[in-house]
């Protein structure tokens, strides 16, 4: 089978594809047949060698896959050949709150990924496909889609509140989408008119232009008649926090988001206190938190933004893409 | 002024139209001029004196009006004449969990209640009217409607998920339009083929006939494909709690409301510890939790189902109406 | 190595000693040594047959367990030989809330248990045990003490809240133990006056006879200056629940776990509307609240009570002990 | 009556001593005579004229106190002359989540406060004394005990989780005590051997000094077996949040409390995000949580820390004390 794996050298450029033969799954494993792989901002970092000093190499990159069981392990129960899959950005967080060792089996990073035409996950390591959803569509989902489906169930998202999203990118655009499959109403920010009007179809009450609006977070606090909104699913980092915590209400809630984004910088955490804020990290999410997510998005038949799909053999031309900055919705390979 | 009485004895045509002077506001006092008032099973209880030993006699009925500010006395801050408002069922629970004394301040029970042209409420014991909603709309909000949204609540209802309510008074109505409205799917249950297209129009996903399917739990449990719901509006009492512990899911949760059914009997917990189930008594709810269900109700420009109003003199034909059960939806009177 | 099973026929004296080869872990998978099991009610209706329709015979009875790691199978990264181990009830609930599939990895039951020499367990299936506790100790956490820890968990038992425990069997004591290392107070019931001295002994602030006095319920509500208790863990099922409900303040808490004692019968749910009250069913629980419970034991240095130790070849007099009820504490096997 | 006032000029000497007629109490008021007053880092600030731009001048400083009640309003219920009581912070904040508007009812700020013989409170802007406390004693809680308990609670402390504090202001030490309370480790920082030795007998398990160990943060990692505390107490702002993000475990809770300690600055958020940290601003707490945690208090009859006790004449000299930091525990004026 095929594969791309990071060698020694960082760098999109630098990928490199190989070949070995199609892996057999032992017990409590299963084997699937990648047929979609998502990019992320992560993968970014990742090649570029910038996540992390301690990325064990080779590795396969990316961790959103979606494909078919070929074929299950001894033990494996809850799985049969056929069945549409997508694998789960950590391996080992079926449910509960994250421990320290859960990142130890995230997708792409700690251990090998799914930029492969085959790939071995764990029996719990799966979720079944929404019905309505082609394998391009399913690979968007372990990361960013469970990112922002984490962001609003940690603030106990809830029919008639607000929500402040930032920007198009791809935890953004499902935080919107999820946002009003939940009821609520979405203030989104965005610096580009025709992104304005796409984000105003997936369905944000307002949107506000922070080019021309620089003072945006004044906008959102007059637009809910100065109460503030109830949730933020912060992608910008210090660089928009301040401006999120004077956007949130009095005893509001702000998933921080910052890793997705690389970015840096500092913030004064006063605002929260006087505000009641609560400020919490988000990682992406567990098993059980897909399912409930799958769940949402088969009854409302939500469909990903999917700005572009390349064929596998041009992986690296996905990544230059996405790097580029001029896509709206998700970067998807075909394998 | 005029109001209504239950001054010695029980049963709707014991209740005494009489006159009293318009009362004053004291500190922290807010006189309202009653515009609509609404009906609930628990008024009939009421009226016919088998609510409570101790009703406090003689007694003004009903705990649901909306109506206009007409004075505030010293110290109000938060309201001013001509505000659109509505009375909280309990007058003393502003937020946070209930409390042994939330009680002695239920309008309309162990105080004086609405059925009048003028009431003086607590400054909090009052909530802002929907904009869009009529006084005889708002009016149908402070019993049924918050037990509604307290119960879908209370099983920290999320898009996706899936909610049972059995028949089509006053909360099971207001529970499907609510668990519409945050993005669930709901199964509903009726006894009338006219009552289930009804339902269908309101929302619902699927509505069972109970009574040419008298196993209807084993039809939700299929419709779930085998899962089971993920809440229980139950409003049956022990006369369906058995059924709804089968149609729920493992881990899942079951709001109870028998009070407002005058439902007796008895029932077999072990089904609920064998499935991890929730079962959660519900009492109406606080005024933080009515703001919250006015902002779902804004946004969402949710109207109440109205069956049918009566004028202010005619308010023990109104009582009869709601006593006969041949309603779809609220009861209401206009004073 | 030796073990006990359920061949085909049920009670105590049905039960078979047999032999078998030692088994060998597979992928994920960790070999123990059995130093020690306990039994639970549970394991009397087991082998009497009378726990479920569906039993997997011949079954290996029992689930809790301690001892140490033998060997590990491969992708095992968690555990090394030498570990000392608890095995967990179920072998599939890592964390978050139960799901349908989770009572089909219950050891002694669904699956083989551990009342053997040797047993082959999920590497997510064990817990370390605290440094303090024998394996004697130990074995009896899995299930009743777990239980206990869970029905408090459940109801954010707080520091300063009052907690009903009745009777003196094993959930109970755990949960009396673990309530007073919550800073809880403990309201103890028994129906005998030197169980009622060790119930004190351990930490009980009061302890009420309910043989001289049957409504103990009112002498709880008595106790609470007519507060009533913050929360009940309720092991009596229906034969008690009602009195619960009568014991438990507006808004509070019962934990129910019915299905440890066989207990059946009816109750009216009427008073918990009308209270407020959650009613929590509960089935042990999951490796991450072991993990919890674990570190409250040690912080504590926590000791179970333990009635008596029988040794392996005198399995079946465990069984009889535990059935006279005669006992205070755990019955233990040791391997 | 007597009272202290901020008249038009800042600091602490510009304190006026004045006199005006003992008020009386409205509809819902309760008229109480102070007995002692307690003095919180807010208050130096009020007092200095750096705490808001908005004072209302003149002004009566200081939020908490304790007394007794000696005359009730019409339509009181739940108190009479002679009972023992607390004023509480926020005089509109019964329970459930803070609002907008419950910083407007701040004693000692938003409102006038309590340095003054006579003060008349709202109904609900008391709660009863713990019976064992003395007034000096009652008079510490109403602000640094309540955002101590506050903090605790919003992390969901449980039995064997460990705490990380601060220092050994009021809010500090009162967290140590109700930490150990709850059952829970707490290691604590100082820089000083004397007040080292004082944490220990007050039951924190480890102290670190600061000064002779400034990586304090790594000593904190190893202490928990490089697992992380689950929740730290956090109120020294953007000086200390970014060792306590280090050493706070993954998934865990940091309260945040740096408005009372004045800090400013700037932290980096990322390590929040990376360890799926939450941070949860603090701002004192509800009467809810103050009666809540007086149940605590009387059943482990704590007993707060009172480092002195001023006559009322010299309150400029107890303001004086507080500003020299010299103190462990609470700065007191009896009235």
């Amino acid at each position: 089978m095929n594969y791309f794996c990071i060698e020694k050298d960082f760098g999109i450029d630098a990928l490199r594809l190989k070949e070995k033969p199609v892996p057999r799954p032992g017990h409590g494993q299963v084997l699937v047949r990648v047929r979609a792989a998502a990019l992320n901002y992560r993968d970014l970092l990742m090649a570029g060698g910038s996540y992390s000093r301690n990325l064990p190499l080779p590795l396969i990159p990316l961790s959103d896959a979606a494909g078919e069981v070929v074929e299950v392990g001894e033990g494996v129960a809850c799985w049969q050949p056929g069945d549409r899959v997508a694998g789960t950005f950590f391996q080992d967080w079926d449910g509960g709150g994250i421990t320290g060792e859960v990142p130890d089996s995230a997708l792409g990073g700690a251990i090998d990924g799914v930029l492969a035409e085959y790939v071995v996950f764990r029996e719990r390591g799966l979720v079944s496909l929404p019905a309505h959803l082609s394998f391009e569509e399913g690979a968007t989902l372990p990361c960013a889609a469970l990112t922002a489906w984490h962001a609003l169930e940690s603030g106990n998202l809830a029919s008639g509140q607000s929500v402040l999203t930032l920007g198009t990118g791809g935890v953004s655009h499902f935080a919107l989408l999820f946002a009003r499959a939940a009821g609520a109403r979405v203030i989104a920010t965005t610096g580009s008119e025709a992104k304005a009007e796409r984000l105003r179809q997936l369905g944000a009450g307002e949107v506000i232009n922070y080019k021309t609006e620089p003072n945006w977070e004044e906008r959102v606090w007059e637009l809910t008649n100065r109460r503030g909104v109830d949730l933020v699913v912060e992608v910008g980092g210090a660089g928009t926090l301040g401006k999120s915590l004077k956007a949130v209400r009095p005893g509001g809630h702000i998933s921080l988001i910052g890793v997705l984004s690389g970015a840096t910088g500092e913030v004064n955490p006063l605002p929260a206190v006087m505000k009641s804020v609560r400020i919490q990290g988000i990682y992406v999410g567990s098993r059980e938190q897909f399912a409930a997510m799958n769940r949402a998005i088969e009854l409302h038949r939500i469909r990903p933004v999917i700005d572009r799909v390349f064929p596998f053999a041009e992986a690296k031309a996905a990544y230059h893409h996405l790097q580029s900055g001029a896509h709206f919705g998700k970067v998807v390979i075909a394998v």
